[in-house]
C-alpha cells in the first residue's frame, strides 16, 4: 500500500477496518505487563468483579493502533506522529472473544502551526464489538507530512 | 499495601513513582505487536525520521499504567474501573535508556451519578524523563469503591 500524505485525508471520509477477535490469553497477556489488576489478569477473581475477565483499556487502545497500521487502510508516510488523544473512552468493556473493529472519521485537516512541512489530521476512532456496541471512542490528532515537503 | 477507597483520595494529594528505565528492545517489542512503524520499531529507518528509535506513545502510556499499579503508592479495591481520558498528550518522545518516572495529583473526587457504591476521581498523570521533560501529560478519571457500600 502506498504511503499517504495530508492530501490524502479530507474531513467527512470514514475508513473500517476487518474485525480482530479478542482471546482471554491475550488480555491476561497484556495486563500481566501492564496493568496488572485481577479483573484483566484472573478469570476467577474477575467472575465476582466484572462478571468475568475484562480487557484492560490499554489493550483496547492497543489493538485499536495495531488495527490500523496492519488493516491496510491506513498507511502514512513515516514521519507521522500521534499528537495525543482529545478524549478517549472506555464506554464498555472488552470480553473474550470479542470481535473488534474499527471505525475512522477524519473529523478535521489543517496546516501545522509550527511545522510547514507537515500538517495537523484530527480522527475519530470508534471501536465496535460484534454487537455494534461501542468499546472505545477517541478522538485524535496527528501530525501527517505534505507530499511536496 | 492495603487496598484503596474513594475516602482515601483527596483534590491536591501528590504520588510520585520511582523511576523506569526503558530498553531499546522493550520498544521495539511492544511496537511491533502494537503500533508497528519504523521510528518505533527499526532503529537504522528511525535515525532518518526521529532521529533514533522513539518509543511508541501507547507504550509509554501503558508503562504509566504499570508504574502505577507496582509502584506501590496506588492500589484501589477491586472493581475499580477507568473510564477514559480527558486529555493524552505526548510533548516529547520517550527514547532507549530514558528513565521514565511518574507524578500523580488527584484533582477532583465526587460521587458517582450512576453507582451508589462507587465515587469517581479524576487525575493528573504527568510521566517525566531524566532531564525532567514531560513525555506524557493524561487526565482521567477511574471509577473507585466507596469503604462503606
Amino acid at each position: 500500500m502506498d504511503h499517504q500524505y495530508l492530501e490524502d485525508f479530507h474531513p467527512g471520509q470514514v475508513f473500517e477496518s476487518a474485525p480482530l477477535t479478542v482471546s482471554a490469553a491475550e488480555i491476561i497477556a497484556f495486563a500481566r505487563q501492564y496493568d496488572a489488576q485481577p479483573m484483566h489478569t484472573d478469570p476467577e477473581a474477575a467472575q465476582a468483579i466484572t462478571g468475568g475477565l475484562i480487557a484492560s483499556g490499554w489493550h483496547t487502545a492497543a489493538l485499536t493502533m495495531n488495527r490500523l497500521t496492519t488493516a491496510g487502510f491506513y498507511n502514512p508516510a513515516p514521519g507521522a506522529l500521534g499528537l495525543g488523544c482529545e478524549s478517549l473512552k472506555w464506554p464498555r468493556p472488552v470480553r473474550p472473544g470479542d470481535a473488534l473493529r474499527l471505525r475512522l472519521e477524519v473529523l478535521n485537516v489543517r496546516p501545522s502551526a509550527t511545522r510547514p512541512a507537515y500538517g495537523v489530521v484530527t480522527n475519530r476512532f470508534t471501536t465496535l464489538n460484534q454487537h455494534n456496541d461501542i468499546v472505545q471512542e477517541m478522538i485524535s490528532s496527528v501530525m501527517i507530512a505534505r507530499r511536496h515537503a
